[in-house]
């Protein structure tokens, strides 16, 4: 019975690690930024690996590649899968483990003898790192229709290529027609300290936090930091510090998922006997809620006018991005959590921070997403790590969950 | 009678026009930077006013200009005077008003046929900004024997060009010997808004403010700005911010004089969606009473170690400057006081901001400063101003000063 099948770990680190060799860094890590010559070579070896397992691969326009693995019936697959496109110093699991544990469901299937009625598929998408070409999760948007090609094409990344040139440039524009799927499930490493510092194996993903991003720019006066009285200022830099203290009291108050994160603070003149005439800064707000995600812009945009008032400084602001909140499907992720459960993991539920394939894929299908714990939380970074026991209790998850939805 | 003279203002703002000119800017300002091609001229354009009034000019080793009307009798001179050097982009005012409201005090007696019982002496300091070379009011530390000639030769500045060499392309290395000097009053913008904001016209300066300097460099832990929860971050920007707030809070409750900027902040890798790993910031505090700007010292030391503490993360620091608070000679300062009081102007007791040459001759002998009104509070700025009504009643502070002194 399926039920009783379980992954060969040694077999799916193998493969992590044959990956982790195309791009490598020196010291660890790998760079295998999207459709360049080392994302060719990744591709062209996770292609390898799908046509030995005996899938039809296909490659779509803009670069995704689905191999699929026909089931005893005809109809959409369920599918799973993920990206191999690294950022510039990437860790070995971020994306990999998705497409990779895919390819080991489909083999332990295999070599148990046990074909499902539904068609599995795996697949990987192209830029979903988004490191060299804007905006991230390129690839995915496309493969659910809200892309057109032409657009995606043109757009011109970090060095000056664009995505058609580098696309041609590698040979992997197929012709693969848009494809119908029965449900999609990713799994991922969380990027994120929450199961670790919890102790939990399987993290059991409701939906992706939706995202705000402002850039604000504070003008005030420039004056001697010696002869200007407190009373008398209008120091930009003051303001910058106090918004950075406001917008966490802030997410602490409105509680739940809500996150607040100043990453980016520029002063000017920037000298240290002088009031900043000018502070640029950058506030990151996350909720899986987008009614306290609006709540939150509100309430930050009325704190930011009252505080210019009582400074007398003036604030500019601008939207660097704006996502709603995704939810997964409840049926879906409510599986998901009842296979980890039965496996004998400790399960959390939880909101993905990042952003990833499975919230375009929810488009389309049904979805939802595995994760496992990444140790410190570190990703997007060469030290990124998950324990080998983590990597096989997830990809056992998914196993499961890909045979139920598939019998 | 002296005690009914008053200074010709056209007269002193002719010559302030006139200096200005040397080293202007276009649209206004002027560049002086201390020992270049410009301070030559500058110094030379002041040396002939001073010739041209009698007076004995000598110049010192290191540059140090001073022109001595010798009175009825002998003994040091009673001094006044300031510097010509000036910012990168400067205004008209800034240490040229002393140094010229000087020449006109003493040409103002002179066509009154009225020759003090003492010595007068007007005098300008070698590199009182610092803009070019290191320390700031070097001439004057020279000049009341703190600094070694050698040592002062040796400072190499921003361009690569020693003291010493610059010194002797302009040919200003004299070798007038030390000299001493009776009392010294230094005539100057004020550099700050308070004397505009409350409507007085003479500041009287009671002292220089003790300066305290330090650069705090924060240590977190960088991670994903929507992968961490609030709870599990170590955000040393977080931190930065906090101690912006709490060094305007502990300023505001320490009360008095007491002020603290943070003008530098810089965060480390400063991308929206990246909690940051370290922040660099600089605190200025400020105070004229050394017990209580020590008193600020230990609190905001305490407060940095009980945050880092709270936050989990790591917190450096390093001294950028020190000096104790300067308190000018009180004989002296009530005497400028009760002079502005007779000549009808309004009056406010503070102490200077900023550092002057006066802080330096007040090691030697009595020595006193008479602020006048900074539009703005604007300086180190070509948009720095000064009523002309504001000049001609700190020059005439300044004249009856030294009259009384040297009588």
């Amino acid at each position: 019975m399926s039920a009783d099948l379980r992954i060969d770990p040694s077999r799916l680190l193998d493969r992590i690690r044959s990956l982790g060799q195309v791009g490598a860094l020196p010291g660890g890590g790998v760079c295998r930024l999207a459709l360049t010559e080392e994302d060719r070579r990744g591709r062209d070896r996770v292609r390898g690996w799908m046509e030995e397992l005996g899938l039809e691969v296909g490659v779509d326009p803009l670069g995704n590649v689905v191999g699929v693995w026909p089931g005893t019936e005809p109809g959409p697959p369920v599918m799973t899968g993920s990206h191999i496109d690294t950022v510039r110093t990437g860790g070995l699991y971020d994306g990999n483990l998705g497409v990779l544990a895919g390819l080991e469901v489909i083999e332990t299937l295999q070599r148990a003898g046990v074909r499902p009625r539904r068609s599995l598929a795996v697949g990987f998408f192209t830029n979903e790192e988004g490191a060299r070409f804007a905006p991230d999760m390129m690839g995915s948007l496309y493969f659910v229709g809200a892309l057109p090609l032409r657009q995606a094409r043109a757009v011109v990344g970090i060095d000056g290529k664009s995505v058609g040139e580098a696309l041609d440039a590698i040979g992997y524009a197929g012709a693969s027609p848009p494809m119908a799927v029965h449900a999609f499930v990713e799994l991922h490493v969380e990027q994120g300290p929450v199961l670790e510092e919890e102790g939990v194996t399987i993290g059991v993903v409701e939906g992706v936090q939706g995202i705000s991003w402002t850039e604000f720019t504070v003008t005030g006066i420039s004056n001697h930091a010696g002869t200007t009285p407190l009373r008398l200022r209008h120091d930009a830099g003051w303001v910058a510090g106090s918004l950075i203290q406001y917008v966490r009291t802030m997410a602490l108050e409105l509680g739940g998922d809500q996150i607040a994160t100043v990453g980016s603070l520029r002063l000017h003149p920037d000298l240290v006997n002088v009031i900043p005439n000018r502070a640029v800064f950058t506030v990151d707000l996350r909720n899986t809620d987008e009614a306290v995600l609006q709540q939150a812009e509100a309430r930050l945009h009325a704190h930011v006018r009252a505080l210019a008032e009582q400074e007398g400084v003036t604030v500019a602001h601008r939207s660097l991005a704006r996502f709603e909140p995704v939810s997964f499907e409840p049926e879906l992720v409510d599986r998901i959590e009842a296979t980890a459960l039965r496996l004998g993991h400790t399960t959390r539920r939880m909101p993905s921070g990042a952003g990833h394939d499975a919230q375009m894929l929810a488009r389309i299908c049904p979805a939802a997403m595995i994760f496992v714990p990444s140790v410190r939380g570190i990703s997007h970074n060469v030290a990124e790590h998950t324990d080998p026991a983590d990597l096989e209790a997830g990809a056992n998850v998914l196993l499961q969950v890909m045979c139920e939805l598939a019998t």
